[in-house]
């Protein structure tokens, strides 16, 4: 199997309460590609300036990752984000965004991306995320991600996008804010009866929950006493959960199951150092004891309750 | 084994998106008795006026309540508070407090409920907690909730309480007030270090999580698509959890791990109707089937990642 991920290529400049960097290799398509690569053959489609350079394929062809489709602008400078975190390390603070060559991103993919099983749409604008969808006829599984600014400004396109995907990962303010539902049981179930066989809404610090049209299954986030930089974590996520399935030969809801566990572990690491310097580093033997830690801190006998005098009866 | 709770007895008004109640039976003590009483003998300590008549006593004694201990104050009034819940339904917003009766409680424990294994001491003045915990010292297992207030205006206090107990259950904004520290990780060690055996941390719509030395338990909430109305909730997941434990023989790690979904299976159903309405016809079917429903919703199998090519090998 292998699998295609499109969306933003970035320099990311960040500031915590544990640090702060300048110039770090970011982007949606990035963090995804680097957790995916643990499980699969990975393909990336994004733009990037020439700004963009050796180093920073480096990074890339190290985790073994196909660039081809990474399209290398003339002329043009990489997105860039500058942004902070306070203590609540939940919500991003915006303070600058350069959308640069990302701006007028027309993604075209290679008869090798467009031969994957497994396609990722990164947080983009939905009608590219269509037209990507569209290049990619025979993709067994298929998923997106959002955001608030294409919910408030292109609903219509996002729902259309939606109806053609399996899975939305999103987290629970977006998931609320396209339903216009605060309860999000239900507006889960609004969201899967528009067409995808499941939902993961990621819950941040309070870990991720899948929704499909016959079961719920939650987990929480691995408990770290120091979060140093939140950026990226959720294509983090989607990357590992994706990833997995990639490697898996039934896509069943058990598959999804782990999947789901998966991209929480790769998540859990995303966090733990600035950018993409903890992933980077990463062994498959971390991630498998990561993996059994969520079995230890999920695991509860199943005895149901009797009351003495009931058992003595 | 019996257990014996400590808290207030009180009427509710109560406004959520979903309808409103003038005035039903409420109070930390009540919402805690109604549901350990599902799993143990249950003797409650708390002060009533004479506003509280033979319609309440008739809900605690249906459920085998002992009420021996409830004080009724001669030309007194019951505690009242009235409050309303947003869409957002983890948020109390008080819009009247009147403590009547409650507020000059001297908790007096008779012999029996002195005699108890097993101690709750729901959310009043930390002194006055740390006087009950006094007159029942040789019980297993003593818990205590607790609230913002205290923490402001009685810290010293609450922390020579929180020395004396085994068990501390509170929410995690409290967790974080407490300690002063933003990362719940890290809060709750700190918090164990003041010498509780173990912490739990009720998370709302998200769950709950349980710290000890050396584990980590965390569980999400039941998926509800309506909540009429969350009062109580917290109390009666500590009924749950407490009940549960003091009907076992053996109070081990796997033993709170199991009273914590029990707690959580008696917040789910306290929150699907207003004030004690659905736990007061609750039965043990339903109890032990959305135990179950908790460990399907949890269950994932712990099958190691090895890539393909590892495989063959």
């Amino acid at each position: 199997m292998s699998l295609t991920v499109v969306g933003s290529i970035a320099f990311d400049a960040v500031k915590t309460p544990f640090g702060e960097r300048e110039r770090m290799l970011g982007g949606s398509a990035v963090h995804f590609s680097l957790a995916s690569s643990f499980f699969t053959d990975v393909h990336v489609v994004g733009p990037v300036g020439e700004d963009f350079g050796e180093d920073e394929y480096a990074v890339l062809h190290a985790r073994g990752v196909n660039t081809d489709d990474i399209e290398r602008v003339p002329g043009g400078r990489t997105f860039f984000w500058r942004g902070h975190y306070e203590y609540d390390l939940n919500t991003a603070h915006t303070d600058d965004t350069q959308l640069n060559v990302f701006g007028d991103f027309r993604p075209k993919l290679s008869e090798a991306s467009r031969g994957a099983d497994v396609l990722f749409l990164a947080n983009i604008q939905p009608d590219l995320q269509r037209g990507v969808r569209e290049q990619v006829p025979n993709a067994e599984l298929v998923a997106l991600d959002t955001m608030n600014l294409w919910i408030d400004i292109a609903r219509d396109s996002l729902l259309q996008t939606i109806k053609g995907v399996d899975v939305v990962i999103i987290n629970d303010a977006e998931a609320r804010q396209l339903t216009g539902i605060p309860n999000l049981i239900k507006a889960a179930r609004t969201i899967l009866s528009w067409g995808p066989k499941a939902l993961i809404v990621k819950r941040g610090e309070y870990g991720a929950a899948l929704f499909s049209e016959n079961s719920y299954f939650a987990i929480p986030a691995y408990p770290l006493e120091s979060v140093f930089d939140p950026t990226g974590a959720g294509d983090t996520f989607a990357g590992g959960f994706m990833g997995y399935l990639s490697s898996q030969a039934k896509l069943d809801e058990a598959a999804m199951r782990r999947a789901m566990i998966f991209g929480s572990v790769m998540a859990s690491f995303n966090v733990e150092e600035f950018g993409t310097a903890r992933v980077q580093k990463l062994t498959h033997d971390e991630i498998n004891e990561r993996f059994r830690a969520f079995k230890q801190m999920t695991h509860f006998e199943e005895i149901p309750f009797q009351r003495t005098a009931e058992i003595a009866k």
